[in-house]
C-alpha cells in the first residue's frame, strides 16, 4: 500500500515507513500501478487521475458529521492520526486543532512563520527582519527582533499550552516550532499515520 | 501649548483636548507659530522644520536608558502615558508594552488586525475572508472565518491578559479590540497625555 499527499506544487509519497518528495510537474500517477490511498489539495491533480482506478481518495472515506465543510483536507488527516491532543502542523499556516476521545473538538489557525515574518517586513522597513528562535518567551523583548518574534510566538505557544492537553508538532517548521513547548511530540509523519488510520477504519466498517 | 503627532501620511494636533487630523502634503508647518511640541516618525518632515525654532522635539526630553535605540517613538510616549500597566497600540502593528511603577518591563509587536487579515489572504484565497469580531476567542473554531479570528486574537488577547496588569488599549483599533478584554481602559489621546507627561517631567527638571 502506497500513501500519497497532494498538495499543489509537490508529491509526498509514502510506503513501508519511507517518505520520497517529488516535483509535482516531474510526477506520473500513471507511474504506479497497485492501489495508492491520497488526499489533495490540488483540483487539477484530482482531474488529472480520474482514470486511474487505483487511486482513491481518502475524502471518501472521512466522517464529515465530525469536521467542518472548508475544513484542510491535511487537517483533518493530522486530527485522525490522535486520539487526545492537540495537533499543530506548522508550515505556510501553522493550524492548531484538538481531538478528545477521537471526537474533534475545533481549532484554529494562525499563520506561518515565514507568513509572519514576511507580513512584518512589508508593515515597515524597520520590522523586515528574521526572528530569533533564541529568544526567551517568557521574557518581554527590548530590541526589536525578539519584540517581534515574542509578538508572534510568544501568544501563540502560550496558547496552545493552556490548552492542556498531550502536544504533537507536524509540518515542515515542527523542529523548529517544538523547541518552545516545555513536552511535545514530533511526528513529521502524523499526516500518514492518519491516513492509515483512517483506511483500517474504513476497511472495517 | 500645542502637541503635534507626525505620521508618514498624516499630522495629528491636539491642543485643550481637541485633536485635528491632518493630510501631510497639505500641512505647512510654518502656518504655526505658538510653540509646538512633537514627535515624528518621518525623516522627511524632521528636514522641513529644521528652519522652525517654535517646533520641538520630543526625542530630545526621552530618558533613553529607560527604552530601547530602534523602539518607536510612538510607543515610547504611550509608556510614558501609564505609571503601571499594559498599554496596546492597535494600529497597523500591535505592540504591547509593559510599564512597572514608571519602568519600562519590556514589550512585543504582532501584526495589525488588517495586516494579519490580509496575510491569511495572501496564504489562500480560501483564507481570504474578513475576521468575524463576533466570534468566542475561549472556543475553539469550526468554521475557517472563525478559525482565522481566534488564530490570530485569541493567543494575543490571552497572552496580554495574562500579564496582570491594568489594560489601556489606544490607536485606530482600540474600540474594535477592547471589546475582547475583560477589563480595558480604551484611550485614544494616550499618546497625547504622555507627550504632557514628558514635558512636565522636562520642565520639572
Amino acid at each position: 500500500m502506497i500513501l500519497c499527499d497532494i498538495g499543489n506544487t509537490s508529491v509526498d509519497l509514502f510506503r513501508d515507513g519511507q517518505r520520497i518528495k517529488l516535483s509535482l510537474d516531474e510526477f506520473d500517477p500513471g507511474s504506479i500501478d497497485v492501489d495508492i490511498y491520497y488526499v489533495s489539495v490540488n483540483a487539477f491533480f484530482n482531474e488529472r487521475i480520474q482514470n486511474h482506478p487505483n487511486w482513491h481518495d481518502l475524502r471518501e472515506l472521512i466522517d464529515w458529521d465530525k469536521y467542518y465543510p472548508t475544513m484542510g483536507i491535511d487537517r483533518i488527516m493530522v486530527c485522525e492520526a490522535v486520539e487526545t491532543g492537540v495537533i499543530v502542523d506548522a508550515g505556510s499556516a501553522i493550524t492548531v486543532d484538538v481531538m478528545g476521545g477521537g471526537i474533534y473538538q475545533g481549532g484554529f489557525i494562525a499563520l506561518g512563520l515565514r507568513t509572519a515574518q514576511e507580513a512584518y517586513g512589508r508593515l515597515s522597513p524597520a520590522l523586515n527582519m528574521s526572528f530569533n528562535f533564541e529568544v526567551d518567551l517568557a521574557k518581554m523583548a527590548k530590541n526589536t527582533p525578539d519584540a517581534l518574534t515574542v509578538g508572534f510566538l510568544a501568544p501563540l505557544i502560550f496558547k496552545i499550552e493552556s490548552l492542556g492537553k498531550p502536544i504533537y508538532v507536524t509540518g515542515g517548521d515542527a523542529v523548529l516550532l517544538s523547541r518552545f513547548f516545555s513536552e511535545a511530540v514530533v511526528d513529521e509523519d502524523l499526516i500518514f499515520k492518519g491516513m492509515i488510520k483512517l483506511i483500517e477504519k474504513g476497511v472495517k466498517c
